[in-house]
């Protein structure tokens, strides 16, 4: 057995359930259909309950056992009335059963709720033959039998291990936060490669875009052109207009070539492990001398993760943009949100613009020159000149606004920065942090800190192994 | 008369020389012709001394009288047998009128020398027929000829007003220093134009480039072909393929277009006084917060004018670049010579680069990525990273040398920034003065002050007259 081979069948093992965990996840799995089957029958245009998601295809994890129900009903059945009921009666569900359960969005509301360590989400989707898709999810039952009639045991171990190795690379999860790779991709990608290892010396050597057909449904260029923007496209077995890869951004997809060079390069069980926190005296040593600005404030009203992380990019983007603009060097920025609380970290080439700048005039040869000089000779924050270079006017003038904080503050108030009108109040009279020490002080401990230790190492996680052995 | 008329009127007293110093002049010249003519005789191959230049023409200043005596030969004496007599002859004439005399350089050796307050050029050219020219000042007894042909009493007083106009915009002299206008270059102006209005109504609607050709000689396609690096072209009466106005650069032309402007909007004879000097706590309100850097050095050897200015430019041009290249923004720079010492200041948006910089890696796809992330993954100066961003890795690093002129003589000792060979020495062991105080300290007072203060103001003079009236 190779070294990596090896190091697969030790990773097998961390992964894989066990007999029993197995057995409990079944156990609740059956309580909660049961309970789902005869609640719901009550209710009009009613079908039936069923399993899907890891747990029907078993690919779950063992450190993370989940529970996705699907309660389908009649295409007739109005939308409203298909999320009151889902709303209520999965809430009842999820009470019965002794667990806790909140209301979560997606497309669409559905219940997520907690049984010992057990995740469970109730949602409801539409009984429709393939391509009649009323709602997003309704794909979903058919991605069920499609990805099992095609896994094998020995494929079903490998999902499992590129779900443990996307998850400690922090490439998993199809939501806008992570912009990573889903559990249904996960599946297609170990199906289309035939193992783990096949998939990742296949991902190795991938350029992007890359485009993977399993079915061999459309033709390259027609992908190109329906997925323009996908770095990745996995055309999805059930519906050749979907790529099942869509949420995945081009850093993610590029982060995972990568991070599959260094495992085949140097392979350890090490890449499936959590690494751990840094401690603060490291943290001033990261910090030391950076030019660092933050802005934090916090939620007034409970916002859906994927609308939030949308409009915080967004924003954060209109800032990069307006410092750049105003003359900025912006190396990176970074974006956390905890329980209503936002920070957002900057790191620029430095934290105020030079005192004095050159403004650049007309041509001489233009009517406004003469203008131009005019304004300038009697204007108080005219430094030096006008003068002449070339055929134009130039005149050095002194700067009203110099710091970071206060710049922002000025274009906040003008509105001549591009942020989300949804956080327009929220960045308005968020606080300002302006240099590392300051940064640190206030960031460096409490719900802020892991992201602050993470944005100042600004190291994906896989990349540590490079010079490590086991 | 109009107010402008009335203007003119009075510095046509002021620029023309009274009937005592047009008499104590010609004395002095018939003086010198005779001593040359007698001395001269004894050399083989020469053919006659004439008066040339302003004093031939009538069109020099009040302020400023000077005589050229140019000494023909003819064309079959060797260059180094004539320059080896004018240096050596022209000496003895100087002494035995009792005047200072120094040898100078421009194409050839010339012998400079002051009798009372009137400077005295005496030049070796040959004695050649129209386009058979061996030296460049050939053609000077030519030029001599056309004009005096065309000038009339009313032109040479207004090529006297443009000389003062130029001369207190500082657009007055072809040397490389200046790269402005000629004397011969603003005879033919005003010939061309019929007046000292007449061409400044023109200039104030140039727009450059500009085609002058008095004797309608070639055509505008041809011109600006043969001419193509030339802002202001002015076709040579004497000669069609000399630009008489090479030697203009954009700027001063430029400045001229825009003195021309300014003063038509706003006549008034301060145009044509010298500007006062600035007194130092004004020189220390004008630099403070500036972001202010010299160079100062001396000269160990005596070069020629316009060697010096040329190989100054080329190295000040090659160490902004280099700046610029580093990360630097150059808002202007400024040079003096004085008797040997240079002084070069730069003004720039910050005197240090910042402490830590992004340095961009390849793309993820190639090869060389993985050795990127490995190679500063344990490279000490690393602060963060590396990470991924779309395609690319980049990592955070800090900068061994952060101070300008650090940089800087780093770069020189490195041969890294593009200077002069002959200066190369004189660089490498130059003065480095950072900062707009240590620079007021130092170059505030002393031979480079007037120097710093027109740097500090970087205003034209005819510029001040814009706001005021007389």
């Amino acid at each position: 057995m190779s070294v990596v081979e090896e190091v697969l069948e030790k990773v097998a093992v961390l992964v894989e359930p066990n007999e029993e965990e197995r057995k409990r996840l079944n156990e609740i799995a059956s309580l909660l259909l049961e309970e789902c089957r005869s609640r719901f029958n009550t209710v009009e245009g009613f079908v039936s309950a069923s399993i899907e998601g890891s747990a029907a295809k078993d690919t779950w994890l063992k450190s993370k056992p989940e529970l996705d129900i699907f309660i389908h009903f009649l295409p007739g059945v109005s939308r409203e009335a298909m999320e009151e009921a889902v709303i209520k009666i999965g809430g009842e569900v999820m009470r019965r059963i002794g667990g806790q359960s909140r209301l979560r969005y997606a497309e669409h509301p559905y219940v997520e709720g907690f049984i010992d360590n057990i995740t469970v989400n109730i949602v409801g989707c539409y009984e429709v033959s393939i391509g009649k898709w009323i709602s997003a999810v309704d794909r979903t039952p058919y991605h069920t039998q499609y990805v099992n009639s095609r896994l094998t045991p020995t494929l079903r171990r490998d999902v499992r291990i590129l779900k443990s190795f996307l998850t400690s690379a922090e490439i998993y999860g199809a939501e806008i936060k992570v912009g990573g790779f889903s559990g249904y991709l996960s599946e297609l990608l170990i199906i289309h490669y035939g193992g783990f290892l096949e998939l990742l010396k296949s991902a190795s050597h991938w350029r992007p875009p890359v485009i993977i057909d399993i079915e061999g449904k459309v033709n390259k260029k027609e992908a190109l052109t329906l997925f323009s923007k996908s770095p990745l496209i996995v055309i999805d077995p059930v519906d050749k207009n979907r790529n099942v890869a869509s949420a995945v951004t081009l850093t993610k997809l590029s982060e995972f070539i990568l991070a599959s060079k260094i495992f085949l390069k140097n392979p350890s069980t090490s890449y499936f492990m959590d690494k751990p926190m840094l401690v603060p005296d490291k943290l001033e040593s990261l910090a030391e001398g950076r030019e660092l600005f933050a802005i934090v404030f916090n939620l007034e009203e409970y916002i859906p993760p994927d609308v939030i992380w949308g409009e915080l990019r967004r924003s954060a983007e209109g800032i990069k943009k307006r410092f750049e603009m105003a003359g900025f060097d912006v190396y990176s920025y970074g974006i956390n949100e905890h329980e209503g609380s936002v920070a957002i970290i900057f790191e620029l080439d430095k934290l105020s613009l030079p005192a004095r700048f050159v403004h650049r005039g007309p041509p001489v040869w233009m009517d406004d020159a003469l203008r131009f000089v005019k304004k300038h000779l009697s204007s108080p924050d005219t430094v030096a000149g006008p003068w002449i270079e070339d055929d134009r006017v130039y005149v050095l003038k002194k700067r009203e606004e110099t710091m970071v904080d206060m710049l922002l503050k000025k274009w906040l108030a003008q509105a001549e920065v591009s942020i989300s009108k949804q956080l327009y109040k929220a960045f308005s009279s968020s606080r300002m942090i302006v240099g590392w020490k300051e940064v640190l002080k206030i960031l460096g401990t409490g719900i802020h800190a892991p992201f602050l230790n993470k944005f100042l190492t600004s190291r994906p996680v896989f990349m540590d192994h490079i010079l490590r052995k086991d």
